[in-house]
C-alpha cells in the first residue's frame, strides 16, 4: 500500500469511551462543573484521539516549517521578494526567528522542511530536504504542480510526522514559510468553501490596496481557469494550492493515523485542513487550532471546520507562531485532567 | 509613611523612551510590522515598565492567592456552603486544585494568602496567614469591613508583591479564593463603573435561576443601602467588597510601584483592578489582562479599565488559573522583542 492510502486507512474517530469517562471525570475534580470552559472540551477530545483517560501530556512536542515558494509570485501578490524564502529557513536555521523565540519559550522543537524552495538551501542540522520541485507555477496560468507532484509533497508530510513521533513526539505543530503562501491559501479556502476570493483573501504580509486587488484578482483568475472539484481534494491542491499545503495535509493525516494532537497554526495551516477534512473528515478529531490569525480566509476556513481557536490574538506572522502559543494551553488542559483532585479524595463539599 | 501611602508614591507611567526604543526595535525584527499583533503592544509596554529595551523576562513568577469569606453569602447568593473557601485553601496547599495544575505546567510558584478566611487554617509552608477579620459582614446590612480594615487588608497584599519580589519574582499573578466572590466583586463593578447590578452580576460557580435572582437582588440592595462614592475607592471597597478584593488592590499597587508585570485574573481581579484604577491610574501600565471569564462584569471591567484579554476560553474558576493560561504569552512576547534577529544581522531583505 501507498503511504498516503495506508495512513488514510489507520485513521478512525475518537475512542467513544474515553471521551465519556473524561467527561465523566472533569465533573468529579475540584471545580464547579465546566468551570474550565473550552479546556475541558480539549482535554475530552485528547482522551477520545489518545484512547485513554487521562491521555498523554503533549509533550514534547515539534514544529515542523514547511517552507516553499509560488510561482504565482510574478502577479505581483506581495510585496516582498521571492528570495526571502530561503532567507527565512536561513533565519530559522540559525534560531533567529519568531518561531526559534516561541519554541524556546513552549520548549518545542523547531524542524525545517524544504519542500519546494526555489533555491537550493545549504544542508543543517535541522533542515530536512524533501524538495519536490522549486516553487509552484504560477496558477493563474498553469496548474500550481502535477497530481503526482502533490501526491509526493504529502508523502512528505506524513514521513515528517512519522518520524518525529518515532523520536518521541507527543504533539505536532504546524508551521509554514513561503512567500505568496498566502495567496494560495486563499486560493484553496475559495475552492473548499465555495466563498468569493473577495472575502478570503486578505494582507497577507501587509499588501497595500493595489497589490492586495492584485491578489485577489490573481485567485480570481485562478480558480476561473481551474474550474476545481473540491471533492478531489488532492486535485484541488495540485491545481491552485502550494506544495507546502499540500504536506501539511499529509502531516496533519499523519499525525491523526499515530492518535498523536496537532496543533494548526494561521491561514496556510487552516487552507491545508481543509484539504484534510475533504480527503478523511475523521482526521480533524486529531486538530486543535492553535490562533486565529487576522487573514479573513483564516476566519472562514475556521468555521467550515469547526475548529475554535485557542488564542485570538491578531498575530499574522506564520512560521508556527500561533500554535506555539497555543502549546502551554494544550498541555495545561491535559494536565487539569490528570492531575486536580476529585471532590472525594480532596474532602470539597460538591454542589455540582 | 505608611505602607499605602508609600507605595502610591512610588507609582510612575511607562518610561517614554524605552517605550519608543521598544516600538523602533519591533519594526527593525525579522517579521512583518506589526505582524506579531498584541503581543508587539504587550513587550512594549514591559519595556516601558521595566525603563529598558528589550525588558526582563517576567519569569520566575508567582501566583498569590488572597483568600477570604463574605458575610453576604447569608443571602444565598451561591449554592456552595461558605465551608469550601477554607476546603480549597487545603487543597491549594496540598497541591490537588487547578491552579496548582496550571501553575506547574507554567513554571510558576503558588502562594496562598489567609487574609479573611472565617475558620482557622492549619499553618502550611506555602501558606502566608494575614487574615484581618474572619470574613466580611453582610453586605446588605452593613458595610463589609471598617476602613481601616480594608486599608490593612492593602497593606497585607503591598507586603505579599513585595516580599515575593524580593525574593527572585519578575511577574506576580493575581489569584483568589472565596465563596461568594462574585457578588462582592459584582457590587465593586457596579459601584465603580455606574452599571446597573442586573448587567455586571453573572452566575459565578453556576448559579440556578432562583440564585442568581437572589444575587443580583443582593447586589441592588447592598448598593442603595450604602451609597458609595466611587472617588473614595476605599470607601467601596470597605462597604460592599471582599478582603481579598481590598489585599488584590494593594498586591496591585506594589507589583506598579516596584515596576514588575502583574497578570490579572478574571473577575475578582478586575473588580480590585478597578480600585487601583481609582487610587492610581498610573498603576493599570503594570497590568496585563490575563484572561476574559463569561462572568459579564468582567467584560465590564475590562472594558472600563482598557484591557484586552490575553486568553478568552470561557474559563470561570478563578484561582488565578486564566492569569496562568497567560504567563507563557506574555513571556513569548518578551522573548520575541529580545531574541528574534534584525532584517540586518540576519541577512534578511526588508519591505517592511
Amino acid at each position: 500500500m501507498d503511504p498516503l492510502a495506508e495512513t488514510l486507512a489507520a485513521i478512525a474517530p475518537l475512542e467513544a469511551r474515553a471521551v465519556a469517562e473524561a467527561r465523566e471525570r472533569q465533573d468529579r475534580l475540584t471545580k464547579p462543573r465546566g468551570a474550565l470552559g473550552v479546556l475541558e472540551d480539549v482535554s475530552v477530545q485528547l482522551a477520545g484521539l489518545a484512547g485513554s483517560c487521562p491521555p498523554p501530556l503533549p509533550a514534547p512536542a515539534a514544529v515542523a516549517v514547511f517552507a516553499a515558494d509560488h510561482g504565482v509570485h510574478a502577479q505581483r501578490v506581495t510585496l516582498w521578494p521571492q528570495e526571502v524564502t530561503a532567507q527565512m529557513v536561513r533565519n530559522f536555521l540559525a534560531g533567529g526567528a519568531a518561531v526559534n523565540a516561541f519554541a524556546a519559550q513552549a520548549g518545542a522543537e523547531v524542524v525545517v522542511v524544504d519542500v519546494g524552495v526555489a533555491v537550493d538551501i545549504e544542508p543543517a542540522p535541522r533542515l530536512l530536504s524533501r524538495k519536490v520541485r522549486r516553487g509552484t507555477a504560477d496558477i493563474t496560468h498553469e496548474p500550481a504542480m502535477g497530481r503526482e507532484e502533490a501526491r509526493r509533497a504529502m508523502v512528505a508530510g506524513i514521513e515528517v510526522a512519522r518520524d518525529l513521533v518515532q523520536d518521541g513526539s507527543h504533539c505536532l505543530l504546524t508551521g509554514d514559510m513561503g512567500i505568496a503562501n498566502t495567496t494560495a491559501s486563499a486560493a484553496l479556502i475559495a475552492a473548499f468553501t465555495g466563498r468569493d476570493p473577495g472575502e478570503v483573501t486578505g494582507r497577507g504580509t501587509g499588501a497595500d490596496e493595489a497589490t492586495h486587488a492584485r491578489k485577489v484578482d490573481a485567485v480570481r483568475r485562478a480558480l476561473a481557469l481551474h474550474r476545481v472539484d473540491p471533492a478531489d481534494p488532492i486535485g484541488v491542491v495540485a491545481a491552485v494550492g502550494g506544495l507546502e499545503h499540500a504536506a501539511l495535509a499529509g502531516f496533519i493525516l499523519s499525525a491523526a493515523a499515530l492518535r498523536v494532537p496537532v496543533l494548526l497554526d494561521g491561514v496556510i495551516a487552516g487552507a491545508s485542513a481543509l484539504v484534510v477534512g475533504s480527503l478523511a473528515p475523521a482526521a480533524l478529531d486529531a486538530c486543535v487550532a492553535g490562533h486565529r490569525s487576522t487573514e479573513p480566509g483564516h476566519s472562514v476556513a475556521l468555521g467550515h471546520l469547526g475548529l475554535r481557536p485557542l488564542v485570538d490574538l491578531e498575530l499574522r506572522l506564520g512560521e508556527g507562531t500561533g500554535a506555539l502559543l497555543a502549546l502551554p494551553i494544550l498541555q495545561a488542559a491535559v494536565r487539569a485532567l490528570r492531575d486536580v483532585a476529585t471532590f472525594d479524595s480532596a474532602g470539597v463539599t460538591n454542589k455540582n
